[in-house]
C-alpha cells in the first residue's frame, strides 16, 4: 500500500497547484470536499459528486459515531464501503460538532463528555477515542480532536482553548501511532484571531509533526478580512511540503481569496446545505430560485456548465419544483452547486499552472457580479 | 408525424402483449407508468425511470393547472420540455384528484367548481377545459374528465355518477377534435362495483368511440376480489384492438392479476410513495428498512437487480439513510422500487410471449413470500 505523499507541482506567488497521493487515490489541490455528514453528501448520488471533480469527500465523526455508531460501520467494512465512495475520505474530529451540535457538555484536560442531539444519550469524546473512532470509519485523513470555542471570546479563554487543543494535539499523534500505512494525520492550528496566538498553536504543531495542517476556529461568523489576516499569519508558520487545509470555508469568494494566500483544502456544508434551500452557486453568481422572476425563464443555471443539472432543466423548472417542495429540486441545485464548486477548484488550479491565478481571480470575481445585474 | 396504433403482439389466455405506438416512442405493454405528479417522478431523475425500462410517465392534470399552471407549462414548450422527458406522457383528467384533494367542490352537469388545497383559488374545470389543459400540457395518451365518487355509495348516486361521465365523455371527444395528429384520447369506465353499470358504461363508451379505454374508480379500498370480478365483467365489453388502462392501480399483486385478465397499462403512486416511507418493493417480497433488523445486513434489496439502488447498496445503509431522515434514502428505495415494477412488468412481457404467463404468475408469487419468513 502506498504512503501518504503531498508535492507542490507549481506555485504562483503564494498559491500553490499540487497532489496528495493516497493508497485510494490522488487528491487535486487546491480541492474542495464535499461534506457527506451522516454518510451521504446531502441529496446527492456520490456517481455525480466525484463526475463534478471531487476527489475527497469528508465525512462527520460527530454524526457518524452517534448514528449508526463507529463501531457499526467498521462491522460493515468502513465508510468507504458503507456509503460507496471509493476515493479518499477526511474525517474532521468531532470537536466542532460536538460544541454548536451537542447538549449538556463538559470539558477537562481528559476530554469532553456530551450528550447526542438526537436522544440524550451519554458519550465521551477523547483525543484517543477521536482517533480510535476515524479509524474504525477508516478514514484516510484523520482530524486531532481540538477544543472550538465560540468568538468572540476573551484572550485568555481563546488561549487556554489553544494550549489545550495543543495537548490533545500531541495525545492524538500518539494515539495515531500505528495506524494503517498509507493513513495521515493532521493538526489543527487555533488561536482565534491572535496573530502571536495562531503564531504559537502552528510551530508548536510543527514540532510534534503532522502530515497536514488545517487551520481551525475561522468562518465562525468573522468579517472576511479578519479570517484572511488570520490565513496570512498563519501560512508562513507552515511547512511549504504539507497540505494546509482551512476547515468549514466556504463561500467561493472565500475560497478564492485563501487560495491566494496559499490554502490547499476545503471543506465546506454551503453548497449542498444551499442546493436544499433554493439557492444556487453559478458561473454568473448566486442565484435564489425562490424568486418569481424566474417563474417563466426558459434559462438554465448555466447552459455552458458541464453538468447535467446546471445546463438541461429551466430556471422556470427550478423555481416550480422550490415551489412545489419537490425533492428533486434539492436533488438539482445540490448536484449543479458542486459541480460549480468544482468547477471553480479546477479553474483555479489551472490558473495556478499557468501562473495566471491573478487574472482569474480578477475575471471570476466580476463574474460573479453579473447574476445581480 | 405518426399516428396512435396499438397492435396486439401475443396473447396468453386473456393476456395480452402489446406495443402502443406514439410520435414520441413504443409503448411495450403490459405496461407501468410512474407518476410524475408535480413535473417530476418525486425524488428520482428521469434518467434513472427511462433505464428502469418505463416507457411512458404520467402527469396529473390537477397538479399542474394549480401550479405552476397550463398555460405557463405551453409557453415554456409543453410538459415533457418543462420536466425533460421524451418518452410519451399521459395525464389524467383532474377529475380524480379534485375529489380526493380539493375543498369545497361543487358539481353539476357543466362541470366542477373548486378550491385549490394550496391556496383556495378557484379554479372550474369542465371536460372541454380538461382536455384543453392536457392539449396545452402536450400529453400524448389523453384522458376524458369524469366523477369519481367515494364508495361505497348508494347505486343510485353511482348511476348518477357513471351517466354524468358518459355525458362528459360525449364532450370530451367533441373537445378533442383537431388535437394533434398522434395524440389519443381515453373513455373512462365508471359504475363502481355495479356488473349492470359497468357493462353500460362500456358499452355506451365504445359507441362513442376512444383510442384507448380505461377502468376507473377502483382501487378505493375495495378488497382484490371486488376489483378483479369488476375487471372481468368490464373487459368482455372492450374492444379487443384498443389499450384497456386500469388507473390507479397497484400493488404488484393486483398488476399480476390484472394483466391475467386483460389488462394493458397501470400507474400508481405505490412505488414512488413507498420509497419515501422506507418501504422497498422487491423479488421476494416488501421490506420495510425502519424494521432494527437491518441494522447490520450487509446483503442489499437484491443482489441479481440490474438497478444499483436495489444492488449496490446494503440493508444497513438503507436503514440507516431512513433513521437519519437522509434524502438519499428516499432517492435510492424509489429508485429501486420503480426499477423493480419495471422488471416486473418485463416478466410479464416476456411471460406471455412465452405462453407461460399461469407459471410466471405462481413463482412470482411465491417468490413474494419470501421476505416475510
Amino acid at each position: 500500500m502506498s504512503a501518504f505523499r503531498f508535492q507542490v507541482l507549481a506555485q504562483d506567488w503564494a498559491a500553490r497547484r499540487g497532489e496528495i497521493e493516497t493508497p485510494r487515490g490522488k487528491i487535486r489541490t487546491p480541492a474542495f470536499m464535499p461534506v457527506g455528514t451522516a454518510a451521504t453528501v446531502k441529496a446527492m448520488f456520490l456517481d455525480h459528486v466525484r463526475e463534478a471533480g471531487a476527489d475527497i469527500i469528508l465525512g462527520n465523526t460527530y454524526h457518524l459515531m452517534l448514528r449508526p455508531g463507529a463501531e457499526r460501520i467498521a462491522k460493515l467494512g468502513g465508510l468507504h464501503k458503507f456509503m460507496g465512495w471509493q476515493g479518499p475520505i477526511l474525517t474532521d474530529s468531532g470537536g466542532y460538532q460536538v460544541m454548536s451540535l451537542s447538549k449538556l457538555r463538559k470539558i477537562d484536560e481528559k476530554g469532553v463528555t456530551f450528550s447526542s442531539h438526537l436522544d440524550g444519550t451519554k458519550f465521551e469524546l477523547t483525543p484517543e477515542r477521536a482517533v480510535e473512532i476515524q479509524n474504525l470509519l477508516d478514514a484516510d485523513i484523520v482530524m486531532q480532536l481540538d477544543e472550538c470555542i465560540r468568538l468572540p471570546a476573551p484572550d485568555n479563554e481563546v488561549e487556554r482553548a489553544m494550549q489545550l487543543s495543543l495537548r490533545w494535539a500531541e495525545r492524538s499523534k500518539r494515539a495515531f501511532e500505528g495506524a494503517e500505512p498509507g493513513r495521515a494525520l493532521f493538526g489543527i492550528v487555533q488561536g482565534g484571531t491572535l496573530p502571536k496566538l495562531r503564531e504559537e498553536s502552528a510551530r508548536a504543531l510543527v514540532r510534534i509533526g503532522f502530515s497536514g495542517y488545517a487551520i481551525g476556529g475561522l468562518a465562525v461568523g468573522e468579517p472576511q478580512d479578519v479570517m484572511l489576516t488570520t490565513i496570512e499569519q498563519a501560512v508562513p508558520e507552515l511547512p511549504a511540503d504539507k497540505p494546509r487545509y482551512l476547515m468549514g470555508v466556504g463561500e467561493p469568494g472565500d475560497i478564492l481569496a485563501a487560495v491566494e494566500r496559499g490554502i490547499d483544502m476545503f471543506d465546506c456544508v454551503l453548497p449542498t446545505r444551499a442546493g436544499r434551500h433554493a439557492l444556487a452557486y453559478a458561473r454568473f453568481g448566486k442565484i435564489n430560485l425562490k424568486n418569481a422572476r424566474h417563474a417563466e425563464d426558459a434559462k438554465p443555471l448555466d447552459e455552458q456548465s458541464q453538468c447535467p443539472a446546471a445546463r438541461d432543466y429551466s430556471r422556470a423548472y427550478l423555481h416550480h419544483l422550490v415551489k412545489a417542495n419537490e425533492m428533486l429540486g434539492a436533488m438539482l441545485l445540490t448536484w449543479a452547486n458542486i459541480a460549480y464548486y468544482q468547477e471553480l477548484m479546477q479553474g483555479i488550479r489551472d490558473a495556478i499552472s499557468a501562473g495566471r491565478l491573478k487574472d482569474f481571480a480578477a475575471e471570476t470575481r466580476e463574474n460573479w457580479k453579473r447574476e445581480a445585474r
